[in-house]
């Protein structure tokens, strides 16, 4: 397959795309990005999901489709479609193993190829927006999917913490390789702010309060919102429900709400 | 500096190396190995934690020593000591940055030399335990490790889980890692269990509970216990203080000081 032309022709169709990422593990990065192309969805937008956490992909699981496989066509790889209107593309490394449980034990360089194969040889075809959920950290991966994207419409990252001073100093460390990198933050998005208690409805800051925010000012960049944790929330990722149809009453909705607005203002000021 | 000789000399001191692994970030790998580390210490041990999270390293906040500098002495870097005692030693990345919010984008090559530098040339003296903290994933710094690490008094690993099923699916692929690689696992730990809520005293599992267990059961290793979501055990691990000291009427308390408790019978079994 010829990279370079593939690479022109299968991403020629995107008009914006994404990187959702995070320094450290386990902020929601994953429940973010779906939950971000669900809302999307909701707008009436084609979205993408190109899932490039290698070690762990657990995007596939959310929406219930890691069973699925990846077939061929002449353009190439055609992705997973996550429902029936296939408003919802997916490609992950989750669809090429054999059994769901391999590990993939693999050093840099093999991770660097099937990433560029990832932008190079996807028939994504016409979508509004492509969502890149990385995995945690500043390396290979990370490196080799915005030198991989650069040529293309390549808006910007959304950056998820958790309001904990030790996440919020990895969200720091990713300001950093986004200046390194010249890529453009969109925003800073606090997840798991507060839990609201089901049986008293008091609310506890588990997890602290703020951090995003403050760090938001901090770094000049705009803050998109906080996320409050929810078991609905987490329950509905597991089990692969579309969260924002079927709570709309949760906390959590509106502020995943917004933020998806905020992204829609944003391209839609970049268009006009 | 001769490394083969290095590897030797350093750590022929220590007694019992400890991996704590994850497939998934942001499970609790850090506030697991600082907390076994304060529970080994409370039980006379003298400990050494190092730090392989190369992108993300957090174990230097949690002792609130993220300032100090590591020196050289002839046989190599001296680590940092936690306490005035002494009875904890640490080496982390942390320590080589100039600034602490500099991103270390490297790809694996860089990172793995560290690692050999990290085990080779760190002067860890006399330690009964040494405990790698691990970044997310199964990739370089994993495979790097393990390799660096095999000559030695390598006891196994420690994998922690979160309760939903996607974290489990990722340690389930670290199960896989172990067997690969030839890793024996020590046993498995369930982390953020249930939110006892201080206002009302009910308990909701935010992230549902039991998958750590069940999974244990499954693979057939054993079950080291579950750690509740306690917003004092976060605090406190964000403060850099001794949680195991401060609040011993935590409900977190007695399941670390079980998990301790249980390798330590595993250590002390090994050398009857």
């Amino acid at each position: 397959m010829e990279e370079a032309a593939g690479e022109r022709t299968n991403l020629a169709g995107v008009r914006h795309i994404l990187l959702v990422l995070s320094g450290k593990g386990g902020v929601g990065k994953s429940t973010i990005s779906t939950q971000l192309a669900l809302a999307l969805r909701h707008s009436g937008r084609r979205v993408g999901i190109m899932d490039v956490d290698l070690c762990g992909p657990s995007i596939p699981r959310m929406f219930q489709v890691q069973d699925s496989d990846v077939h061929q066509c002449d353009s190439g790889w055609v992705p997973v479609y996550v429902d029936q209107d296939k408003s919802i593309s997916l490609m992950s490394i989750g669809f090429l193993l054999e059994k769901p449980d391999d590990a993939v034990v693999w050093r840099g360089p093999k991770k660097n190829a099937l990433i560029k194969q990832f932008v190079a040889d996807v028939a994504w075809g016409d979508l509004d927006f492509l969502i890149v959920d990385t995995p945690p950290g500043t390396s290979d991966e990370h490196i080799s999917t915005v030198e991989a994207l650069r040529p293309h419409k390549l808006l910007g990252a959304i950056l998820v913490t958790t309001p904990q001073a030790v996440s919020v100093g990895d969200v720091r460390r990713e300001l950093t390789f986004c200046k390194k990198t010249g890529l453009r933050v969109l925003g800073i998005v606090e997840n798991m702010s507060g839990f609201v208690c089901p049986h008293c409805s008091e609310c506890t800051n588990i997890f602290s309060k703020g951090g995003g925010e403050e760090l938001a000012k901090h770094a000049g960049v705009p803050f998109l919102g906080c996320v409050p944790l929810d078991p609905q929330l987490s329950q509905s990722s597991e089990e692969g429900r579309d969260f924002i149809q079927d709570f709309p009453k949760s906390p959590a909705f509106p502020a995943l709400a917004h933020i998806a607005q905020q992204i829609l203002d944003g391209t839609s000021q970049q268009s006009s």
